[in-house]
């Protein structure tokens, strides 16, 4: 027997009506690619919206089309997705820090049709228009009066495309599992995977972030997004932020600590969100000037480990908050946060940082397990570590075209890739990659947690640990470091710092000093350039 | 094109899973029936429902099976209700004030086939059992040392009927449409209409109104919803707090303002929810005693309009805020809300509790218009009142059988029967029910409007207004009132004091003195009673 309640499908554009609605006067502030500092509110965004889709409409775009998207937060880019979704299209946001033939693969593995694009990347757009035969419209988010003065590609500005249309317009209605956004995961090795969100898992995704366990989106916020829209949705905030009538302040390119700062202090932003480079930049220059936060009340940090001492300098130097979040493309992307629960309440200083070093727990929508190799799930013990594997309606269940299938399995558990262990409450910390992590006798050892430990050594710069094949055990760690200049410590002086300080059988069979360690475009080691190098490497325990 | 994530379904079991896998040890408090406060956990509640599922099961009960609950707030019908719709039954909530001959009624509609009962309601079950024939199973919510020594029915104790399962069961997996709760309205007119909830409406209604600027629930938040589980799924907490790991603290029966101030004071509740009634016997007793309310931090207010008086006592004499919630059984119930919005949030005084009259606004998920009588939409200017119309994923799509179909159009908006307007930025206010609402020469007259400005008059104790038959304009207001003890005011007099204070033409064409005006048993004017009394009445300007 079916409930008799009514069939309203969670479409994305009602969010945007919704704030329209509700929240219409509501600001959102941007700091344009052109420079100046713009403003406009949900009411105006969603009239402009309308005037998207119906200019998509002439042109012959609809449902599910891919529309990709190249350009920082911005007003317009809001105004872009909720158009390109409320005709039925697929919003395909493209990261403009990968090479210029990264995104034409991309582009051609989606299959976009049309792109809006950004003043300052129109360069890239026509290094590889001509790539992507798929792609016949390019509007640039701008206005005539900012258009580059000649190109070899058929330009039209944003304004003078939108301009006559009336915003009269219905949205198309249509099942709720419906494709309506795009991203594809950076892809440290292989070919980049594209994750395909529907309007059903962005709109429940919005829902699950707004809680306050989770991002806590209240009306009565004015919130940055640093994180970027190509970023995994913003982490959603692109959706969550209107369906709660948050005012939005977005920082477009601009995301040095000067810049960043100075939107923070006249927005007064009561809530904002990075990785935690920005937040590098930022707290340099608020050192650097003697500035202080007074407005600013909340910082999530994610898309890589929140450094202690960041979250420590937040806390106590600046009086915010620090929500240590993880997720993944994978995720849309939200996949747990370390906000406090009842029986941490009472934790300070180390305790609370300790506890604030976990990446935190999965709210409802997110089902976690740890398992073996095998997928016999480990227990939360707090040091049981295993491969973290995830469930919900806003995780990917297949990537775009059939790569990864490996990594869902017939549950539908996804395979992040991480290794991680889950405290008795629930608070999850990653502590590999499960291509890096070592097994050494049927045992792992985390390579992460040997690296934390070794650059703990006063003469060490840089420290990488990897497998190297054992005739016992399969694999043992081999501790690579770059030591700081002018010091020449011993192989023995190392091991000597490290022991006691971790389990006998973790301690690295060998020390290996280099110069150089191979790092990737957004900072992190390469290991399987390391590996390469060290593939002939032979243990002195072998 | 559709979405490539995961198919999720929405099923109210895995919020009590979440619970468990996350907030496991966190408290449910209850007053019980028996007398003693017992405690229990989500992991606590999460094992014992399960063994609710494997007896219900054994017993023969599974999908789309009417299992009636006949019980006050406790951890008990906690557990029964996710026993009930983890095997894919319908929990059906009664409503123990309602006459033995109505509830009666009511279970053969729904055509109930077991009741979970509080010891309390036995007597009831036993006038019943008999008149309901579909009925084949009496679960009494007690342990055998508490059974009642003898009785004309077969019953079983909750404790001996659950204590021989293990509560390894596989919750059963079906569409997130699926039936898994029923509540009937009260019904002043006509027969109960019954609401069927689905798994997906109570897991989005509990999404919805767990946001920051609706309830607010946090796992750091100590709920008591006094608002019974009868009322509309104690509008929604026993879904919202596990969802959130909210700690629980149930009243059961007991609501007298020394009981309920109890429970406040030593189970540090931050947050409760009731309507005004249960809340003018806890002023009263603060009043009585001195006591004060140090731990409570938010009340939410529903059910009938909130006096303005007793907003401004929480709040400025106990520091509780209050939040005006409207809401109805067909909308699993919350429709608006009164947090203020960012606009609003530097009022005080008199301007804030003018707000604060007002039921708030939509959330995300409730669309709400208000129309004529032909459906025109009306502004939302904050004068012009019409019909209110809702629309949303938990707002239901038809009764239970057919009934009241008039109540639902083409485009899914459901009629809520109420009169309303809506100010510039969204907050509604009721003014009248619509089957109350003067219609005088085409235009609509608030008879709401009309009693509380003539309740004002010194000498008057209570007013109704009904709308009398007129050659001219259709219909006119009357106004009848009882006056003080010892009072005597003319018809002159209290028009006098009314004039100027309304419209010209909103002014009643008489006034009729009475001893009594007839109540409902919730105590609401009898205004159906009223017009058959004044149906001969002869207004003088006729």
């Amino acid at each position: 027997m079916l409930g008799l309640m009514q069939d309203w499908p969670l479409l994305c554009h009602k969010i945007i009506d919704y704030a329209a609605a509700q929240h219409g006067s509501r600001e959102i502030v941007s700091r344009s690619v052109e420079g100046p500092i713009t403003r406009t509110t949900y009411a105006e965004i969603h009239m402009r919206s309308k005037k998207v889709a119906q200019a998509l409409e002439a042109d012959g775009f609809g449902l599910g089309d891919r529309v990709a998207t190249l350009g920082w937060n911005t007003a317009r880019h809001m105004e872009a997705w909720y158009g390109i979704m409320g005709v039925g299209g697929v919003y395909h946001t493209l990261n403009p820090r990968l090479f210029p033939e990264q995104i034409a693969w991309i582009m051609n593995h989606a299959e976009d049709k049309a792109i809006f694009t950004d003043l300052s990347f129109v360069p890239i757009v026509e290094a590889i228009a001509d790539k992507v035969p798929s792609l016949r419209k390019i509007i640039v988010l701008t206005d005539d009066a900012h258009m580059p003065k000649e190109s070899k590609l058929d330009l039209v500005s944003y304004e003078s495309w939108i301009q006559g249309y009336d915003g009269d317009f219905a949205w198309k209605e249509f099942d709720e599992n419906t494709a309506c956004g795009m991203c594809y995961t950076s892809g440290t090795t292989g070919d980049p995977k594209g994750v395909l969100y529907s309007h059903r898992s962005n709109v429940l995704h919005a829902l699950i972030s707004a809680q306050p366990d989770a991002l806590g989106m209240s009306s009565n916020e004015t919130i940055m997004p640093v994180v970027p829209m190509f970023h995994a949705n913003a982490w959603g905030i692109a959706h969550s932020a209107p369906m709660v009538g948050a005012k939005i302040v977005n920082p477009g390119g601009q995301m040095d600590g000067a810049s960043i700062y100075e939107l923070l202090d006249t927005e007064k932003v009561t809530f904002t969100a990075a990785v935690p480079t920005v937040w590098l930049m930022l707290l340099g220059y608020l050192e650097e000037t003697g500035k202080m936060l007074p407005h600013l009340k909340r910082v999530v940090i994610g898309g890589s480990a929140c450094p202690r001492a960041m979250t420590e300098k937040f806390q106590d130097v600046y009086g915010v908050d620090v929500v240590h979040a993880w997720g993944m493309t994978e995720m849309s992307p939200l996949g747990s946060l370390g906000s406090i629960k009842p029986v941490y309440q009472s934790l300070t200083g180390s305790e609370k940082l300790d506890l604030q070093e976990k990446q935190g727990y999965a709210p409802f929508g997110v089902e976690m397990k740890i398992t073996d190799d095998e997928n016999v799930e480990h227990p939360w013990d707090s040091k049981t570590f295993g491969r973290l594997k995830v469930r919900g309606p806003a995780v990917a269940d297949a990537y775009y075209g059939g790569a990864g299938a490996e990594q869902f399995d017939d549950e539908k558990w996804f395979d992040t890739g991480d290794v991680a262990h889950i405290n008795e409450h629930g608070y999850m910390q990653i502590t590999d990659r499960a291509k890096d992590v070592i097994k050494s006798g049927g045992e792992w050892i985390s390579t992460i947690d040997l690296e934390n430990l070794a650059v703990g050594h006063p003469d060490i710069q840089e420290a990488a640990v990897i497998g190297i094949v054992h005739p016992k055990w399969d694999e043992r760690p081999l501790l690579i470091c770059i030591c700081k200049e002018g010091k020449t410590p011993s192989k023995e002086e190392i091991l000597a710092f490290m022991d006691g300080k971790i389990a006998k059988w973790w301690m690295p069979d060998d020390v290996a000093f280099v110069n150089e360690i191979p790092h990737t475009a957004t900072g992190k080691i390469q290991k399987t350039e390391l590996r390469k190098q060290f593939a002939e490497y032979v243990l002195p325990t072998a």
